[in-house]
């Protein structure tokens, strides 16, 4: 299952034989022993009610609490290699606690540039990381701009979530590993779902299961359907964000390069309401016993509708995250105590 | 690490060779396969919080949502061997889904006896497992009547909790389980903490731990201090519940087998108040992404307090189960939001 496959080498970047099926599988080897290899879950009640054999790939027991640490250690490790004085990125949240403790451990100084909405818990966690945090605005270009300032008058290395290979290929990883756990334990997934914000974590899968024969699935929010968009327009386009719990997965725009990554190898797209998401959260918080952000639970809820065409009957999980707010999860459960 | 030291093994049941190291250590990979083996969770931000080395052993990962399941699948095994026309048991509640679970994959018909408070989403899980429930009482004692007269007006096996040799070594897998895991991470564990409800969780792992120089410690609540009362007399002995909310340690005796296990063995105890269990259950939840039952924040409660005294830096921790109302764990989180 693991042997290579790798002639469809993809080259849309500068020397980016990384972005390949043995540029990820080769990192996942070398960010081991910095990581956590996350459990893969399985649960026989998860996996009753839903009819299908869930692989629950469990990053929110990743360190810093998301699947981002895997990219943010190759871009920072990279970066401190080559003389970087610090680092700068945007993010939602995740990538941003990613990047702060990854510039922590190369002993580099780290900004990171939030909305003005992120979740406080993510907020607070970058603090204890030791890193600079600065909010501005609630959508992707307003990010964008304070980052370009602050490269320009810090000479900070940008570690762009969507547009840097190692992050891409780091975030590969996660599913790399899946696949790896997943033959040891004598499985074969027929699909993987992942969520999809700025679409690393989906081109990653791209990559990661080339020539495995799986389909990979994304999953996001109605709320913002980016993906859906560029897969319409054949190119990434902005779409007109509207609220949605899954605050990890508010980029309203595919990135450039996970879309010219995985735009031909992605299986399809399932859009979730708000609704189905704060289930699924609630379902695997209470049948498999782990705490996910909502962006986990909107690929568990995009999986959910997978199982239930009855087309995939081993299906893997990316459960990107557990970085939410209590006082989410609370209201989340009291609407169904 | 796992070297034998089984000269001391202990005989205080008819032909219980099996009731020694070897016997739990034997018995581990006996029912590995059909048990998941669940990760030891590490968690960066819970260690920096703590001052210590947590290993949570994430039994809550458990099948039936508890490491219970260990002893009943030993337990039912024998008893299907040996013809059985069905099994009995009392619980509060995670042993009694575990029986239930364990008698189905064996065909054995099975009836469990809960007290009338047990936790709905307990009996649901029985009841899930094709079992039949009956409540009674909320002591013991009243549970005990009810058995005695089953296994005579139906001729049923008791599967006892506390008696049961089998339950106690099966019980004990989980600890040796842990053991074999920290070794293999390269650690090494000064203590573990497991928790105390009739003692089967307890003796099993002073029987897992033997000649390994590790403390273990016990850890009850307050409100039901079995065990502390126990060490005190030299005996079990009944002692006045007060409530608590962890469901599953609210047995008011230690079970005489355990009690004959442990009382040499064991370390200390701990008794930790509901607002320290409370803080546990929301602590592993929001720092390591677990949902716990109740008795399982417990034993975190009192590892914190070992930590705190700085006398063990390497703790395991046996996360004893998952079974949870999400109600209660909206009630504790809402006291913080």
């Amino acid at each position: 299952m693991m042997s290579g496959t790798g002639t469809n080498t993809v080259s849309v970047v500068d020397g980016s034989s990384l972005l390949s099926y043995e540029g990820v599988h080769d990192a996942r080897l070398r960010v081991a022993e910095r990581l956590v290899q996350t459990p893969v879950v399985r649960s026989e009640e998860l996996d009753r009610l839903v009819g299908a054999r869930l692989w629950l790939k469990a990053e929110n027991l990743q360190r810093g609490g998301s699947f981002k640490m895997r990219g943010a250690l190759l871009a920072v490790e990279r970066l401190a290699g080559s003389g970087s004085r610090g680092v700068v990125a945007q993010s939602t949240g995740n990538h941003a606690i990613a990047v702060a403790m990854a510039a922590a451990e190369y002993g580099l100084p780290a900004v990171l540039v939030l909305p003005t909405d992120a979740a406080p818990t993510k907020v607070r966690r970058i603090r204890d990381a030791g890193a600079e945090v600065l909010q501005a605005g609630t959508v992707l270009a307003e990010r964008i701009a304070v980052v370009d300032e602050l490269k320009a008058a810090r000479g900070l290395d940008e570690i762009d979530p969507y547009q840097n290979p190692d992050v891409v290929v780091g975030q590969g990883t996660a599913t790399a590993e899946l696949l790896h756990q997943v033959h040891a334990a004598g499985g074969a997934l027929d699909a993987v779902v992942v969520p999809v914000g700025g679409g690393s974590a989906l081109a990653g899968a791209c990559l990661a299961t080339r020539g495995h024969g799986i389909d990979v699935i994304g999953a996001e929010p109605a709320a913002v359907p980016a993906l859906t968009a560029a897969l319409r327009a054949g190119e990434p386009v902005t779409v007109d964000p509207r609220p949605t719990i899954a605050d990890g997965l508010r980029p309203d725009r595919i990135g450039r390069l996970p879309y010219d990554l995985a735009h031909q190898t992605v299986t399809g797209v399932v859009t979730v309401d708000e609704d189905a998401i704060a289930e699924a959260l609630r379902l695997i918080l209470i049948r498999a016993r782990l705490l996910v952000e909502p962006a986990a639970a909107t690929a568990l809820a995009g999986a959910l509708r997978i199982a239930a065409t009855g087309r995939a009957r081993d299906i893997g999980v990316l459960i990107s995250g557990g970085n939410v707010e209590p006082s989410l999860v609370a209201a989340l459960l009291d609407q169904r105590s």
